[in-house]
């Protein structure tokens, strides 16, 4: 059709340039503004939808599992972040630092918090006594800053939304077990919301959390075959409750220090959905986190009630627990079908006068475009499967993407060849030397993003070093 | 009882020191921790569960009018910030200056948000175009920087969360029209939601928001007679617009700018609730947004039967929609009973072996602990009536003492001797003059509260000049 080609037009196609056509996708769906804050964007009201319909997916799992939201204070002082060495060095090179507070210099300076361990810490210190305190589970929704030089909408920003979890226990059995029970709630987010297949492992120390024992990982694999860190969950062991002094009377009356945990998502999670899933015709939301569900669009809308019938259609929809819009603007059908693409809506309701004869009206799925007629009778019980299966769909397109570009490699040259020729995920095993890993950097341009729980013996020996390695890595260029 | 006493002991009496039995309040109500960071706060999770149920309040009520939740930058570069000449001279002495990000100096530094007027001005410069595009209706939850000099939980914070909406309208009628019916939502809200009823009215010039051509205030009277305002709502006309050159093509094609409104509701009210409600045993909290509407209390827990038709009883007012808990913990029955009345849990529900031998339990209500006994079989229908019941009381009481501390004046002397001798509302008439304004400052130690909407004619002269005055002002002494 001529107006939605015009339409389709705007944006650049995936294959001919991701990156432009990412671009285009986060301006046109109006997902995005750029400010007038250099590095800074604003999240328009379709994004933050979707922000808050997967913020409400993950807090009601964290509740479910006992944890309390708090607020921590937005800036840092200079001498609470340094008392974790590893932490101060990760963090104190990218972030903004206040100077002045109304017309006076402060006494000392403040950062604005990359992430509040240091503050959750400060605080552990002064409520935390017995061993009757723990665990505390916390966590907080906020945004954060990070100095970034270039920037990305979604994927890097100098402000970024996420939830930060912090989390205090009497064992280091018990903390490591949170870390591992948070990875499981963001991959299951991932993979049953978000539709968005996962690779679990763990981070090299290299790519680890600053101050963190252990870093664990879901990794996503893009449209393009590159990699993205979709949710990490730090162990702590007892670092930071030492240097910040938190301490607890266990049962026997001793003083010990507490375990601790971390963990986050960001808005850099709604990146991943774009370039998981969109295509030519721009978003294709997930329909458990979509922000409509469904779209009705009423064909020939003057003739008579048809306009009834689409409002009739949405208010079953919506009685049915479904969100749903109807769109009675004076804009044309065609100008609408395309508008809802670009938009991503999962499913499109159309309605005219030969359907409403018939007692039926047409669904158009978003992510496969094909049509199903349902009888108005059977709308409430329909569309919520159809939603489902197109969930089902999309998991499984994004998980055949991730399984067919997944390569094994036995040397440096096979990976930078794999790299090169077809990008994607190459696995190989790495003796565990910081020198090997950056040679993979050096030479393929790849970095480790994850050590996968689920562990292949894909040769003996590491390809760098050919010392022996029993550690398979998974490797990719990454977001 | 003496455990009760122990407890009660801890927290001075409201008459004997009103400000410190807040600050007891906030503490061991675990409302508030001090924080390192010099006036800031952690808000602790029964605090944070009580904003998020203040949230869900408005939130839903927002969206149900056509309002959007957005997110824009934390920071504000200066030359942003000075656009509107009376809104930066009114920010620009208390805010925190951002001088350096990473390791650079800054160009030109930035503030953190002490409100966002300018940044949703820029936004709305970017995205509005057309008659089409209007209205524009706005809302963002975050958090604002206040540089203030002194600091007490809730009620001043150097960093308080809040909500602020920015809306853009065609013509001024519209705009205005969305002013009144936002002061109207915040009404609802303290007076239907958390028992506070409020005064309505118009602020004088100089009390009114900076870059405001009037700001819209609800006030409400604490237990100790002095005001809190408790949400504004602002009217700008086109002031900001034409600062920001924000333009739209109107219906007949000519270039115009829209006029616009900001309102806002913060964390500020929490201290509102407190110092309404609380009594010498702790809080008392609105049962509609009460974190914990009903404790359930096993007493002689030790004997057959006991702890399990507690849970029952949980169970049963859970699938009735009320947030219930019970408390299994060895604590004694009377350490948990003055715990929850501290934490002002509104319905404590205790059941003992004589109980279950009736088939009934006791309903004690945290307000005025009067006690019903409830057969189980009613507990879904006798419950959330006994809440309401609660709810309507609490408002009735501290609509008594608004009433009963309500005064007439006709001289600056009469004020005086009243606010000096009973505290509460002063009602006069005033002349308009900023100078008689001041005087009564001067004078009484009152500011203006608001020229309230119900309008009377107290006399007919102003009591500062004796000129002719038709204006009848509120004045108390505020938080």
């Amino acid at each position: 059709m001529a107006k939605d080609k015009k339409l389709v037009e705007q944006i650049t196609s995936r294959d001919a340039d991701f990156a432009q056509w990412y671009t285009d996708v986060v301006t046109k769906a109006e997902l995005i503004d750029y400010s007038s804050v250099k590095g800074f964007f604003v999240i328009r009201p379709y994004a933050y939808a979707l922000w808050e319909n997967i913020q409400q997916v993950l807090d009601t799992k964290f509740k479910a599992l006992g944890h309390e939201n708090v607020a921590m204070p937005v800036l840092i002082p200079e001498s609470l972040l340094q008392k974790e060495k590893d932490h101060v060095e990760g963090f104190a090179p990218e972030v903004a630092w206040v100077t002045h507070g109304g017309e006076e210099k402060l006494a000392e300076r403040m950062c604005v918090r990359p992430t509040s361990e240091t503050l959750f810490c400060d605080h552990y210190a002064h409520i935390v006594h017995s061993w009757r305190d723990l665990p505390k589970l916390y966590n907080q929704w906020c945004s954060v800053l990070r100095w970034e030089k270039t920037t990305r909408p979604f994927l890097r920003h100098r402000e970024f939304l996420w939830q930060e979890g912090h989390t205090l226990h009497a064992t280091p059995e018990e903390a490591k077990a949170e870390t591992m029970r948070m990875l499981e709630v963001y991959a299951d987010l991932c993979e049953n919301y978000l539709a968005m297949p996962v690779v679990r492992g763990r981070k090299t120390d290299k790519e680890k959390f600053a101050g963190a024992e252990a870093t664990y990982t879901i990794e996503c694999m893009m449209h393009d075959k590159k990699a993205l860190q979709s949710g990490t969950s730090h162990y702590f062991g007892d670092g930071f409750a030492k240097a910040f002094e938190i301490q607890f009377l266990d049962k026997e009356n001793k003083l010990r220090n507490p375990f601790q945990t971390s963990w986050g998502v960001s808005t850099r999670i709604i990146g991943g959905i774009i370039m998981t899933h969109g295509d030519d015709n721009g978003l294709i939301l997930p329909p458990r986190v979509a922000p409509t569900q469904v779209i009705v669009v009423p064909v020939a809308a003057h003739k008579p009630n048809v306009n009834e019938k689409a409002q009739e259609i949405a208010d079953c929809l919506k009685a049915a627990g479904i969100r749903v819009k109807a769109d009675f603007s004076e804009q044309s059908p065609g100008w609408k079908f395309a508008e809802y693409e670009m938009k991503g809506v999962p499913l499109r309701i159309e309605v005219g006068p030969r359907d409403i004869e018939n007692g039926v009206c047409v669904a158009v799925r978003r992510d496969d475009r094909s049509k199903t007629q349902i009888p108005f009778s059977e709308l409430a019980s329909a569309v919520p499967a159809l939603l489902d299966e197109i969930h089902k769909a999309m998991y499984d397109k994004a998980k055949a993407n991730l399984d067919a570009n997944t390569f094994s490699a036995t040397t440096l040259d096979e990976v930078k060849e794999i790299i090169a020729t077809k990008g994607g995920f190459v696995k190989t095993m790495w003796c565990g030397d910081l020198e090997c890993e950056m040679k993979f950097k050096e030479v393929a341009g790849v970095s480790s993003r994850c050590i996968p729980f689920e562990q292949e013996k894909i040769s003996d020996t590491c390809p760098c070093c050919g010392k022996p390695a029993d550690k398979m890595v998974v490797w990719a260029v990454a977001y």
